[in-house]
């Protein structure tokens, strides 16, 4: 069987975590790395010889997939050529509600204009955790399902707080207060003549935080505290039927750009098995985002 | 928009949780429940008027959707001339590995014949619990899963103690010992003039009880022990691309065939939206066994 062919676009920490998971599927072959023009360099010292580091997809010849390890804000606007020339993308587009509804219409013209497919918001959260939201949901209908994430660093809002002026280097921890609320600790490196105080109320007041209870500290190194681990508790009690009390937990502790790069490679593989169009993680049947058989998964997995 | 009628076959129950999940439904009708013939007296006392309760499928008018709560070895029999005369159908078929993928090739051929679906083995182990290990699998793809049933009352295992000679009444117990192994305590009500050593050997080397460690004790009153409470708590340490340590655990404390009966009627639903053929539950999207439109369910859960 031919394998599929999956191009990485982007070598931050899920791009890099993306490549260690095609590495190790059975089904799947590395077409490439693609990185802007700027980055070229950077990334050939940081990859071993065989993998080829591209600024342009084309230099990669064929490609199945291409999963696009790249910021929230950019994926629209580079998955939307890929897919009208026929190359299926994988996102882990991070914004849930309507944007994200919005994102998947705008991907499902461009993804039938060419012929392929996208699977969007397929890390894991929004990903596999809302499958397992939505898995508990089907069991008992009616209740309430508390998602509380952490203790971990959020990528978003750590970039969100490093733009600010004045500060050099930044970490927003995620901390689970209970029941769905979260407080946000957030660590900063000050540029020199810039007052913690100034620094802590634009922090506050950006719309990423301004929701939550927001700490800011001063501190010296803020690598000395980084620390790629996070981890969620999901936790419904609902009614199946007419009978309360039936109750519900999922939790993780993971590695947040291992787990992020290998659902989307995961997802690689289930976009290659879809018809033309986007699809959220939820759209798509469980056995399209795992190797074999359809009779082997079957046999192993129910 | 026309609710979907869905009928019950079997009051057991599993059966009186399929209908109170479906009186609940925003979205399904309840067409009435199927019995056998020496059971309608009995049924029509137990339900309300309003309830049409009949012996033949035939008898209740239009109906989309038949939720089979009958045994296992009982499932292909009813479900084919069903599936034959276009009708869908959900069982909880609950024997892993090759019997089952030997049913949903039966039902397949009956339901393309008749141009309806069949979703099998749609209860929570097999089905949501099945989800899971495959959502634990797709997360990181090298590791081990257990599952850890219970403590709880096995329906299987039961009605196999109950059928052994001698034996008047009988509970049989799942109770975990940890890493996927457990233990299975039997509770017997003996017939007078049976020993309880004949009968614990004749339990022991069932093919059921021969591959856990079993206990048998005799005991005055089984009622007086049974509960329906059960419940599962899955693990897996495995490896997402290379980075290992990705911990994933689920947990559920739940009352049976309360959740039994509602995971199938959540299934009925998902089984009127799928293109004629049967399906195992992890080749469903999940958006199908939700109420609503794609939009809201997507805004809500992903």
């Amino acid at each position: 069987m031919d394998k599929t062919r999956v191009a990485v676009v982007g070598l931050g920490n899920v791009g890099t975590g993306a490549l260690d998971a095609i590495e190790a599927a059975p089904d799947l072959d590395l077409a490439g790395v693609v990185v802007r023009e700027h980055a070229l360099c950077r990334a050939r010292q940081l990859l071993p010889p065989h993998v080829s580091v591209v600024s342009r997809m084309d230099e990669l010849g064929k490609v199945d997939v291409a999963v696009l390890a790249v910021p929230s804000r950019s994926v629209e606007k580079v998955a939307v050529p890929l897919l009208q020339q026929g190359i299926c993308t994988v996102d882990s587009f991070d914004i849930h509600g309507s944007e994200l509804w919005r994102l998947r219409q705008e991907l499902d013209q461009a993804a039938r204009q060419g012929g392929a497919s996208a699977v969007i918001a397929a890390g894991w959260d929004p990903g596999t955790d809302s499958l397992i939201r939505a898995i508990l949901a089907l069991q008992a209908p009616r209740g309430i399902t508390y998602t509380n994430f952490g203790p971990g660093m959020s990528m978003g809002h750590t970039v969100v707080a490093k733009e600010k002026e004045g500060v050099k280097n930044a970490l927003s921890l995620t901390l689970p207060i209970g029941y769905g609320q979260h407080r946000r600790q957030v660590y900063v490196e000050l540029e020199p003549g810039y007052a913690l105080e100034t620094i802590a109320n634009a922090i506050k007041q950006d719309p990423y935080f301004s929701h939550d209870e927001t700490h800011v500290f001063a501190v010296k190194d803020v690598a000395k505290l980084t620390d790629t681990g996070h981890g969620v508790v999901m936790e419904r009690h609902g009614t199946a039927g007419k009978t309360a009390n039936q109750f519900f937990r999922y939790e993780s502790r993971v590695t947040n750009p291992a787990l992020t790069g290998q659902v989307m490679v995961s997802s690689a593989r289930a976009a290659k098995r879809q018809p033309p169009g986007a699809y959220t993680i939820l759209e798509i049947p469980i056995v399209s985002f795992l190797p074999g058989t359809l009779q082997s998964i079957i046999e192993q997995y129910v």
